[in-house]
């Protein structure tokens, strides 16, 4: 829900609340709610059945995450992604989004606490060549640390949102070996609306069809996951999806579908040990396979960095040129010919704004390559971990 | 030490990892190592005395944070400050620097995982017109956060680094009052080194005299923190900084005097509960203050935001009016006047070179106005379950 850009956006959003508002759900997890306006509609609106709320701010439009709870958000804590695709594929716009995850820590009764994330990873634009993989990557294998290194202390971790990925993609199995949550789609008795769960259709009038051309079905792209920590199972017993238009109208409540499950928490006799991950023997296999395709990004990023920065040097070598044949022309030299002044000028202009360009995508780049290092490094570690675990 | 910049880098590395090898520590936390080859020099170096390390990447130049250790570190984490001065105060370049916190869990015998964070805040330029003081509490609140986000599973937190604040600002009351971290400074029972745990003295000749002034002494501005979460008690034995010269040599190892402590963490019998925070009455206090300074910053920050946006905005219009000039002249109007094409080409290139600079300010205070914003909820959150705690 963009303001000015998306289409019929109030209607929906006062759809979408009133939807919320009938349902009557323990925890909602919304997400491009870009207008702050829209956040503080549906909170007005929805106050009486979902008291508390929490709407998260980052990057330069916001990532338009809000959480809408029954139960008391105890705390909240935003982490941004290190990377987040290019400020220059403006037509792609993820940059300015600022992707990240939000996490509330909710009390439900007084001895349950319960992590809800709230997220959205960055967006695939070309299946085929997707340039965005690396950065995907590292995002689902942060996404996994954030969850490793804070859910030791709760009771249940959910995650919702939109994970840019399809259910088989080697960021999913990451994310989910890494962390043992599991997927309520797969682990549900109960499922309805779209087939195979999908949420991203072709006969919802927002998506574009060309892009589903090869997935007539459509993809499941948004998810739950979840986990039990401590003396708690979990159990999905229903999952839905909406389909389609809203009741009683002609336009669906967003471009993807919604996705609703039932789940049944029961605490258990004693705590079981924390578990982090699963001793999966094929977690090592999607580690190295994740690695790899980061180690491509790598490469791919540290060309961009040497070209930027050759250009940069070559803008800055042709404005000392210039400088020389200004200060020649002023100490008098070749004063017989007429100096170009106009062109000159120009020249000068585009050389520094060349300059200013390649120097910035270099300093960018110089930050993915460092970010990719780093995430190759991790995974490498935890290998070694996995490996050296009995 | 920066390449190139800092004075008698290479032998001011040397001389700490010779050392850092002879004093045989557990846990070493170091910072502005800019220069990954030193790392890497360092970890050579100390192989056999802390086999385990981990450098932390990010930032453009990274903020060159990094661990070496006696155990095994499991688990890395690392977290962004979400704001870090303003990208075009080069010459503080703190933004360059990506300042963040490292999280290394390390594993001391199989049953103590300890957390050991290192990190810095954001440099304090000027005391008495601190403008960079909303952005630093920005960070001691994210900080804390995270903390108290990542720490539940841990027996022991222990935080090292230049916290670029005096022992009572209201960030340091701040972290410490929301975290429940001790000062090992405080609680040490034996003191050695420079006078009041001075980590800034002025006769440390890499460091800057006149900012020194009003503090004839020094400044402590380096801590060591800690905490015991679960069944585990920890006693600062003692606490020491170094003075001066490193030994036979007429350099000291850094700007900063290095702080050294030693703890006595022991198992206690009986698991004690999570304390997330201290009960202390004062603490709603010190977060109020905290609120209000980060108000004040936001304030600033919606000014500049708007400033800016009417410069871009202004450069836009001028932008258009020369257009409407050259359509008139190319359509054959004031045809009888010369057309001043240098000084017109000129204007357009300024206008241009504003326009993009305005707008990137724009975006910049777009962004610091909603990271104080969420900061400034997150605080009132906490208010009120401060008040509403008995």
């Amino acid at each position: 829900a963009i303001r000015y850009l998306s289409k019929r956006r109030q209607e929906r959003v006062r759809l979408i609340g009133d939807t919320l508002r009938q349902e009557g759900f323990d925890l909602v997890l919304l997400q491009e709610v870009w207008s702050e306006q829209d956040y503080s509609d549906l909170k007005v609106k929805l106050a009486s059945c979902y008291p508390f709320s929490h709407y998260f701010r980052s990057g330069v439009i916001g990532s338009g995450l809000c959480v809408f709870s029954r139960f008391p958000i105890l705390d909240t804590l935003l982490y941004q992604y290190s990377l987040n695709g290019y400020p220059y594929m403006l037509q792609h716009g993820d940059w300015f989004g600022g992707k990240s995850v939000g996490l509330g820590r909710c009390g439900v009764g007084v001895t349950a606490p319960l992590l809800s994330l709230s997220l959205q990873l960055h967006a695939e634009y070309c299946r085929d060549k997707d340039s965005y993989l690396p950065h995907r990557l590292v995002q689902a294998w942060e996404l996994a640390q954030f969850i490793r290194h804070t859910s030791k202390a709760a009771d249940v971790v959910l995650l919702g949102g939109d994970l840019n990925m399809h259910p088989e993609d080697v960021g999913i199995r990451l994310l989910r070996g890494w962390t043992g949550l599991q997927d309520a789609f797969v682990e549900a008795t109960d499922i309805k609306g779209c087939k195979n769960g999908c949420t991203l259709v072709p006969n919802n009038c927002f998506t574009d069809k060309s892009e589903l051309l090869p997935f007539p079905l459509g993809i499941r792209i948004d998810y739950i996951l979840y986990k039990a920590i401590s003396s708690f199972t979990v159990k999905c017993e229903e999952l839905k999806t909406t389909m389609g238009p809203a009741p009683g109208t002609d336009i669906p409540f967003s471009d993807h579908e919604a996705v609703m499950a039932t789940l049944h928490i029961q605490r258990q006799g004693q705590p079981v040990g924390a578990t982090l991950g699963t001793a999966d023997p094929a977690l090592a296999d999607v580690v190295t396979e994740a690695r790899t395709e980061v180690g491509v990004g790598l490469r791919a990023a540290q060309r961009q960095r040497y070209s930027s920065g050759r250009m940069a040097v070559l803008a800055l070598l042709l404005l000392l040129l210039q400088a020389v044949a200004a200060l020649g022309t002023l100490a008098g030299l070749g004063a017989d010919q007429p100096f170009p002044k106009l062109s000159f000028c120009l020249l000068a202009f585009l050389a520094l704004g060349i300059l200013v360009l390649a120097t910035g995508l270099h300093l960018f780049h110089t930050v993915e390559v460092k970010m990719l290092h780093g995430t190759e490094d991790q995974m490498w570690m935890a290998l070694r971990a996995l490996q050296e675990r009995p």
